[in-house]
């Protein structure tokens, strides 16, 4: 009998952003924050885990590498929680249910996106992980309850165990119990949304956000007003935008979000800076183009968001996607050429781009090839996945396929 | 008899920044801010004024350009302001004074940097314009009484009434009598104050300061946080350490003010960025630099601070500007020699520049030739100047001398 399970995930980009913790081994947030979780047609991780008791320890292999599982580092707290969940709710109440906890697990996990792209995967990553041993283990957990074991490898992981429309409610309490996911709303709700992802150059490498958010939690004089005043209000906000399907009031609020992340970054000592010069000419063109929209129709009709790092996503509905990959290309003249997976460009290419009618060219300069590197276009997406097991990635011998 | 005088004064560059007006027309702060007055010996703006019943209008001519002087405009107000006093303070009380306040006037302004380089010169200008015409009117006036006048010109302007360490309080009333700038302490009192001035070059033209601040002060949630609770407390500390000449506590409240007024100007909608990624390079430098400066004294050896553009001004004690001059050209490679006002390097040229030992040189790369496209060093400076006659930017006409 082989015991084994294989999920993948999604990620997913906050536009109420997390920054802050009140506890760092808990990973529990100083703010509530909310996400959009991005198609896994585009962008996942998969994760296959096995128990097996002639396994001599638990191990993982992350893109074929084998990482340390060393307690009480971030995997091994998941992988120790989700054992003992096992033992407390199947093992314990079925006698015949096999042993699975304490046999020892090899886990393989793969990004279907290239980690140079600078998209955060640990997020997609832990998601991917928890979700494999839940279903190994027949956990009969909500998403929930796993995003609470997923919180604890990586705090934005937990909002990628719903697809959709993902709140994470910071929580009160100290054990943490109550700082979980939840869904506002699952695609079907808003199917429209659609994300362009630009992948912009970086000279160096940034702060990491670990400890960059706790040097911002230290040193910022404005955090706190961020935290007690400004968050609750725009949670509110945005959850009211998305129920009602209100773009620009989800873009006026996706924006201001972004911009004071980056803000307190900035409020911070020494200062954090993740956007660069790409990144903020990416921001004049959406806001021109915006300016543009409200004078025609009163209504923003993108929205760009910024974690930490310079790459852009620009959330839009699926109608405007076209002109903004347009825009985007003409002032960051692509390599290769664009894939085109809602084949807006079946008649053709994007070629050298254009603004649209109205558009003042100069709130930007154009940039050489390369200052971005590469544009994925993807949407909304459902939740983690159990797979079948064609698509594990262990072989017989309980080793990565990959390395055979 | 020929009614004339010229007056020079400086520039000032904040430490902790003036962002946000309570009263746009009366040029009326939300906060409190304070600056250093630098050398008029490099920087300096001159203004000859003369009356003359024969004169048909005021005129104004700047760097031999005419400006049209239109009431309510800020030149008209200041004008007129100082007319006033004239009237007001000296012919009420003296019936042989002449009518001064009756005659027209022309004016001539001319700074003695490049417009190009990006530094406000509408504070030293401001100075210049209302100390020359209180010198022309013999106004029994202190400075701190005509930075009432010179605030209604440029907000700033009103700091570059006195040399030295200089605090202009906000005040309370709605008539602005209060909002005026006084003398935390003389040049004489820290005069190892220097500075050293980065020209960036900047791509695009930016937000003004005029609109910019209305901005954040309309849009930014953070900014409120900031007047009320951050910049009183950071005016007593500033002033604390300027006081105890702790260059320190100094650097340490001067580099988060810095970063906390370009913090709020992210928090607009849209938001203001006037850092670029030259501004953001020279940061991580002195960041270094510092640590390691912390590392062997325990002390900040440097403080950078940005106005409303991408130059940086690094204030730092006389003994370690060599090498802070060493540093900058070093990763910003010059195309024309460093000027050495203070002959540093008596010796020889500044070469390819050098860091200080122990400094990790990977904190930033190296930027081609023009990225910073001068540097200027300077020092803790005088104020207002009233200069000889042979100084006199108005020829025998009464037009500017640079027209002939």
């Amino acid at each position: 009998m082989v015991y084994q399970a294989t999920a993948s995930a999604p990620v997913n980009i906050a536009c109420i952003k997390y920054w802050g913790k009140r506890d760092t081994k808990l990973i529990l947030p100083t703010n509530s924050s909310l996400s959009v979780t991005l198609s896994q047609d585009h962008l996942r991780s998969t994760t296959t885990s096995r128990a097996d008791p002639s396994f001599s320890k638990d191990r993982l292999w992350l893109n074929g590498k084998e990482e340390e599982i060393v307690a009480p580092g971030r995997l091994a707290t998941c992988i120790a929680e989700l054992k003992k969940l096992r033992k407390e709710l199947v093992e314990d109440k079925d006698a015949s249910a096999p042993k699975l906890s304490t046999f020892p697990v090899h886990i393989a996990s793969f990004n279907n996106f290239p980690t140079a792209a600078g998209l955060a995967s640990s997020a997609s990553g832990f998601a991917a992980l928890v979700s494999s041993l839940a279903a190994l283990y027949a956990l009969p957990c909500s998403p929930s309850t796993l995003s609470l074991i997923a919180r604890q490898g990586s705090g934005s992981a937990c909002r990628s165990l719903f697809g959709g429309y993902v709140a994470w409610e910071q929580g009160v309490l100290d054990d943490g119990s109550d700082s979980l996911a939840v869904e506002v709303a699952p695609r079907s709700h808003w199917p429209e949304m659609h994300a362009l992802i630009c992948v912009v150059s970086d000279d160096k490498k940034g702060t990491s956000s670990t400890s960059g958010m706790q040097r911002t939690v230290q040193t910022s004089e404005l955090l706190q007003h961020r935290i007690k005043h400004v968050v609750p209000k725009r949670m509110k906000e945005i959850e009211a935008a998305i129920k009602a399907k209100d773009f620009d009031a989800f873009a006026k609020v996706t924006m201001a979000d972004s911009n004071q992340f980056h803000a307190v970054a900035l409020d911070t000592e020494p200062p954090i800076f993740y956007m660069n010069d790409v990144s903020r000419s990416i921001i004049a063109l959406i806001v021109e183009y915006n300016r543009v929209a409200i004078e025609k129709t009163g209504k923003r009709k993108a929205a760009y968001t910024y974690d930490a790092g310079p790459n852009a996503v620009i959330y839009t509905l699926q109608e405007n996607v076209k002109e903004i990959v347009e825009l985007i290309v003409k002032y960051f003249p692509q390599k290769d050429g664009f894939k085109d997976p809602f084949q807006l460009f079946a008649g053709g290419s994007v070629g050298e781009g254009r603004v649209v009618e109205g558009f003042n060219e100069a709130v930007a300069k154009k940039f050489e090839v390369g200052a971005v590197k590469g544009l994925i276009h993807t949407n909304v997406g459902d939740g983690p996945r159990v797979l079948g097991a064609e698509e594990a990635l262990l072989g017989p011998d309980g080793l990565p396929k990959s390395l055979a």
